[in-house]
């Protein structure tokens, strides 16, 4: 038995009043998916190891946490794999599921799935944890919360617009108006791959793209640089440094394929969010935008928060064409964003956004003097939680400071309390516990409009 | 890449119109836990194995869903163990870290854990998902949903009585009228050890008491003697057939230790919950009623539909001493239940509690002519969804049957349609969808009342 008990590396518990906090953002969020039109599903933490696998590429697949087989297969030990140091062999024959390593995959294989039990287009959100075996480390963690909405079935602009809409109104509820939502798509960053060069590249070129917050626009022209030595990689700075619309870019990329198709796209989000739809932040066009994730084919939209970029991106989406064909669905698009819950909650702690009442955990409490007090007192309490009033007996009978001290712990605003007097003249003291003030009433008098 | 994807065999994915009925359980439940005064928390799914193990009892323990360590750690299997065929120790070289088996355990290391961060009494929740790798069968899960409500400290009788008062609320806020709660002391059942002669047996003793739902009175009495042929077993009976109230024991009881006390215990809760503050539904003392957990000491309590005991408790819980002491936190009590989400689920489903509009997900589809029709809609659609309603554009530009079929598929009430005329006009169709009736509006004068 350990001595002092902890939770693994990596994890957390969840006190009340963080907890309260990472509510009040998720109810916001989830509100606003509902409002927006989307139903919310969930699935298993749980899933087959041949549906996580071979779907997070190499570095992500070593993340995947392997459910040890229970009971006797464990016989099944592949020993010869183990002494050929095969570990992932060794290891395959160990597991038969691991645990969920985003909302993504298990979406496609849902969908997949359950095509005939939806109706499509299928609108969606997930909002449920996620593990990662990563290596913990500040603000990086194990288990996580993932957020994400998504729309599956035919292609159409409407529905970029409509996630970018549902973008702006969420951050703007929980306090945010100096987010920036930039936008690309990806066939421009294929052309801005062709332009310097790299276009047998692209995903090696996106991967370098992506970290600009990392290493700095010095670090990625090096990098890219040590792959191919063209002489426009150095005219790339042009795309980080200068602020530019998508008409700069006709003269460089008309030539380039689908470029024609990307510009019409971005413009008409552009255009749709101006005048009478305008956002309460901002969108920018940027081509360096990149996305990490190879499975984008479209737009690409980003959130950060302009007066703090040092925190990186506070959520993320775009436009997927094939990722139910993993799963043998075929001919469906998908667009979807997700919200990085760590980030944004990071981000209003240092903002200030949270409201000041989150930590009124209770409106009223009942100092307790004794059962037969409480018997007596028992229907006005009733009454007041069924009135929605939060009400706390003190759960013992304790001494009386103790009780008002543990009140002021709660920061709770009011007190009821009955002594002798009181019981034979069927009254209460309601005491006033920010200035102190206390009044008697008649029991029968008292309802929730007193607190 | 597997042909029919589908999640593990005893998991589940629930689909939005399950879900939304789950979350409408889920939603009376955590209000009303929040109304009575408890605090929510929330704890990692991973927990190291040092915390797991040896709580739950060797049947318990095969079932903990044990995590296998990432990387070359697992290099570290122990192949002697598995040659002598020692898989518990074979397992242990592969394993730090499990899921999540209940919330007790979590909640016992969580107190002792961060004791100094809490004010005590601590009144927590924590409504979450565990595991157990138990073989999937019908009605039983490897992954399930608990919802557990506990009072942390000093013990008094008013927590029980609390318990029982918040088990009533949420049951009857659900629907439910006909819920009998069964009452007990852990005393009284040794006593009633006592009598048949297994004081020196307790634990056989509950467990096979328990079974009753299971084996019947006839099967309990048959394992009874089995152990151990005393002349008193058969009158058992008398507990399971008769009703009877605490006054009837003092004859048959009065002798054995404790026996007073636990009588005091239960006429005290009984007599609290009479006259003005009597139940919606019904409670009912029940010598035989067991529990199966060993760690209560006290009151224990269990939730029945009187109308449907096919199915087992609804939910159960009681008062612990030694709990927290597993964690070396010495000198706190512990009084709980927990509710059980997916027999509630059944049994409201059975009796037709939902109410209706839950498969009402959206309030107004806007039907999609095209972008520049939804264009002119969006600040309409922005102020209905600033007031709360669920407005759904169809995500693309389909045939108007399509859309309505998809419209009739969600039971959506009302749509929005505009189409040349009234784009030319600055005004909208509304379409009531349940009789057909449909009137033209200044898109100016529309709010939210219109629907």
């Amino acid at each position: 038995m350990s001595i002092s008990p902890s939770n693994p590396k990596g994890t957390r518990d969840f006190l009340p009043l963080t907890l309260s906090k990472r509510n009040y953002i998720l109810n916001i969020i989830k509100e606003n998916f509902k409002l927006h039109g989307f139903l919310e599903i969930e699935t298993p933490a749980l899933e087959k190891n041949s549906t996580l696998l071979g779907k997070y590429g190499n570095e992500g697949e070593r993340l995947v946490f392997k459910i040890l087989n229970s009971g006797d297969k464990v016989k099944r030990a592949d020993i010869n794999s183990l002494n050929q140091n095969n570990l992932s062999l060794f290891t395959d024959s160990l597991s038969e599921k691991g645990l969920r390593y985003d909302l993504t995959v298990p979406l496609a294989r849902f969908v997949s799935q359950h095509q005939n039990e939806l109706v499509f287009p299928f609108k969606r959100f997930q909002i449920q944890k996620v593990w990662r075996a990563d290596r913990p480390q500040h603000g990086r963690f194990q288990e996580f919360t993932q957020c994400d909405v998504d729309i599956i079935g035919p292609k159409s602009i409407i529905q970029e617009i409509e996630l970018i809409k549902l973008y702006d109104s969420i951050f703007f509820q929980l306090g945010f108006n100096d987010i920036v939502f930039k936008i690309n798509h990806r066939s421009l960053l294929t052309s801005l791959a062709h332009y310097v060069g790299f276009e047998d590249k692209l995903n090696e070129f996106t991967t370098i793209i992506d970290k600009v917050e990392k290493i700095g626009l010095d670090g990625i022209l090096n990098e890219l640089k040590k792959i191919k030595n063209s002489n426009s990689i150095s005219n790339l700075s042009f795309f980080f440094l200068k602020d530019y619309d998508t008409k700069t870019l006709d003269d460089l990329f008309e030539k380039t394929p689908q470029f024609r198709n990307a510009i019409d796209e971005l413009n008409t989000i552009l255009e749709f969010i101006n005048g009478e739809n305008c956002l309460n932040n901002r969108i920018k066009f940027d081509i360096t935008l990149a996305r990490g994730l190879n499975y984008y084919t479209g737009i690409i939209i980003e959130a950060t928060s302009n007066s703090d970029k040092s925190m990186g991106s506070l959520g993320g989406g775009g436009r997927y064409d094939n990722l139910t064909s993993l799963f043998n669905l075929k001919s469906t698009s998908g667009a979807g964003i997700s919200f990085g819950l760590d980030r944004i909650f990071l981000q209003m702690e240092k903002k200030n956004l949270f409201p000041k009442n989150l930590k009124d955990h209770f409106d009223i409490i009942v100092i307790n003097f004794g059962l037969n007090y409480i018997k007596k007192l028992y229907p006005l309490i009733d009454l007041l939680r069924n009135d929605r009033k939060k009400v706390i007996i003190y759960p013992a009978n304790a001494k009386l400071n103790k009780q008002l001290s543990y009140a002021n712990k709660h920061n709770i605003a009011y007190a009821i309390l009955m002594g002798e007097n009181e019981l034979d003249n069927n009254e209460i003291i309601i005491k006033n516990m920010k200035d102190g003030k206390q009044s008697n009433h008649l029991i029968k008098d008292v309802n929730s409009s007193f607190f």
